[in-house]
């Protein structure tokens, strides 16, 4: 999507490919949303390295990553052996899929593009077809994104104030995002809203990234406090709310997202809020059979009893609204301790929400009621 | 309430008056919870000052140190004159009132210590007068919020998980506070329990002050998320909510109180979850008759674009389980923008929470249902 860089917007993918320099170009999320940066992993261990060290982060983006960095990998073997050829690319995969072993998206990047390659009958017709399994895999990830936007599209009327949370945006994949897809492809209809951002505590996805990706697009949105949505729901101010999702139970339409989703949706559900989910395929699980099933991953507590931010300046501000990237002036970034330092923090990362709370699942192939992921499993990647 | 100086457990009130020296003795609430400090604010423009910038909060707390600081300001009168006198207390207290002028709580004080101060015949006896009627108003202060915490202890049994919100602690009263004055009383008759602290953003106030009072006090604590309630809810770990409240009216039982109270009592109604509200009878508005009146004060955007803290090393955690006060270590506070930097921030302070979702407002008097406010008005305060 769009970054305005020396005062023009330019589109930008979350990962690329560099041919010439068997590159896999990355946006370096951390500087988020401090600072824009481009970085050049220039073979397939700073790749791996680049997907465990959080550069990049997000189901689609991971995946992409991972299928790039296996056809670089194979890419760069000089050998002429196929034995050395093949186990060369075993441990590509491996190394890959070490980065993030819980991540369900590398791995399936990873097969992807195995797959394609045995058609090849020589070294080099593999190295191309790997290039060319990842680009293809790059570029489902955007059509399905662009699929969720037509789909979700529908459900924004100009006027409307959306609520967010987290993020789901494109940063967390190759291009235009789950949750996000809607509220662009509703832009480029020519509809005019606003969105609300939950901050997202503890680690304020919405008030960084969600909030970036808005202000880079020229979307109009306020930052608000995770207390402050039930609120704004009982004045009025908000009409739809529209989130992502982690993981979603194809048996029961069940949804995991970050924590302080279920927040939402019970709100939404009071004041008889629309509250929409915008999925990957890739996001259903087809196994689980009850919510209660789902790990919650426990985080370390140093997230919720403090936060990361920008060392602040009063020209903060004003520079950050001046072109970024001419005289690049890196802010400092520092943790605070807020809490009390003798206390403990508790910080589940993840909550569940239960199908009966949620109004619609926006999927590539339409937006569906939370049950009918099931009744139309067939077309939606269920594995038999 | 109990503060561990140099290993062993103190009791402190949040304002006293030193009469040796005529000085109003405060804790620096800027400074908690990472540095603890008492400050001397040794004239009433002093005084008048530390409640301006905050050194003291809370209501009962700044009525108080109001009350003193009349006192204070006629005990420093050198004159003979009685219309001189009479002219410096109008000062005094049009000065003391000045610091905080949309409070209720320094008005009373005030009106309480020149009502007191008529019954003298001379200057020394007037100024002893004030500063009786002061005490009397900050021993009124303790008394009432002993009343709460004995009427609320009953709701607390051991082995309770109790969340709380915000903070309506012994700092933001002279000593036992509201919303904890359940927790204390229920401690000190030998029960056992456990509570969340909501970090209540913006500002905080969970996450600093009312885990440090807890860690004082020895009660077990963690802090979440305000994003985590909901889900500790879903999973059975909650068994009551208890919270301030800045002003309750009289006519309807709603209640005002800090940002995402209202989100909580949703959850609590969902989960069948009790919901209490701790009132001292002054936060009590008899005239208001809807919620909607209420006006809801929209703070700065860098509340919820930031956070305030301490910089972190590595010894802080360590170091604040050590006497705090024998080498004094003020820790560096820092505010970082956490937000991205072109995005706006919409920072409601206080939300609205109907009647039909608060099980019972614990007051001095007794716990009442919302709708007894009324019918028991005249037991609470109501001026006819």
């Amino acid at each position: 999507m769009n970054v305005t860089l020396h005062g023009r917007p330019s589109h930008f993918r979350t990962v690329t490919f560099d041919l010439r320099r068997n590159a896999v170009l990355l946006i370096e999320q951390r500087l988020l949303p401090h600072q824009f940066r481009i970085v050049a992993a220039r073979d397939f261990r700073q790749t791996a390295r680049a997907i465990q060290d959080m550069i990049v982060r997000g189901a689609g983006a991971i995946g992409a990553t991972a299928a790039y960095g296996l056809a670089q990998g194979a890419r760069a073997f000089r050998g002429r052996s196929p034995a050395a050829f093949h186990q060369h690319v075993e441990f590509v995969s491996a190394t890959l899929l070490a980065a993030r072993p819980t991540a369900v998206d590398p791995a399936n990047a990873v097969a992807h593009v195995r797959q394609a390659m045995r058609a090849g009958r020589t070294l080099e017709e593999r190295q191309a077809l790997a290039l060319a399994a990842a680009e293809e895999f790059a570029n489902d990830d955007v059509r399905h994104c662009e699929a969720i936007g037509r789909h979700g599209a529908r459900l924004i009327r100009s006027g409307m104030n959306v609520l967010t949370h987290c993020n789901a945006g494109w940063l967390a994949f190759v291009d235009v995002g789950s949750a996000t897809a809607p509220l662009y492809a509703a832009q480029a209809q020519g509809r005019k809203f606003h969105v609300f951002c939950d901050e997202t505590r503890p680690r304020s996805q919405g008030a960084t990234l969600t909030a970036w990706e808005l202000a880079q697009q020229g979307i109009p949105h306020h930052i608000i406090a995770d207390n402050a949505a039930g609120h704004l729901m009982q004045r009025g101010k908000i009409d739809l709310v529209l989130v992502g999702s982690d993981r979603t139970l194809g048996r029961t339409g069940e949804v995991a997202n970050k924590i302080g989703t279920y927040t939402k949706a019970v709100l939404a559900r009071r004041h008889g809020i629309p509250f929409y989910v915008a999925i990957p395929l890739s996001s259903i699980d087809w196994h689980l059979k009850s919510g209660f099933d789902i790990p919650i991953e426990q985080r370390h507590e140093s997230e919720v009893l403090g936060a990361w931010g920008a060392v602040a300046t009063p020209q903060a501000k004003a520079r950050a609204s001046r072109p970024a990237l001419r005289r690049p002036q890196p802010p400092r970034r520092a943790y605070v301790r807020v809490a009390n330092p003798t206390s403990d923090g508790l910080n589940p990362g993840f909550d569940v929400t239960p199908a009966n709370l949620i109004t619609g699942i926006i999927t590539p192939v339409g937006v569906l009621k939370p049950r009918e992921l099931w009744t139309r499993r067939r077309e939606l990647g269920w594995p038999g």
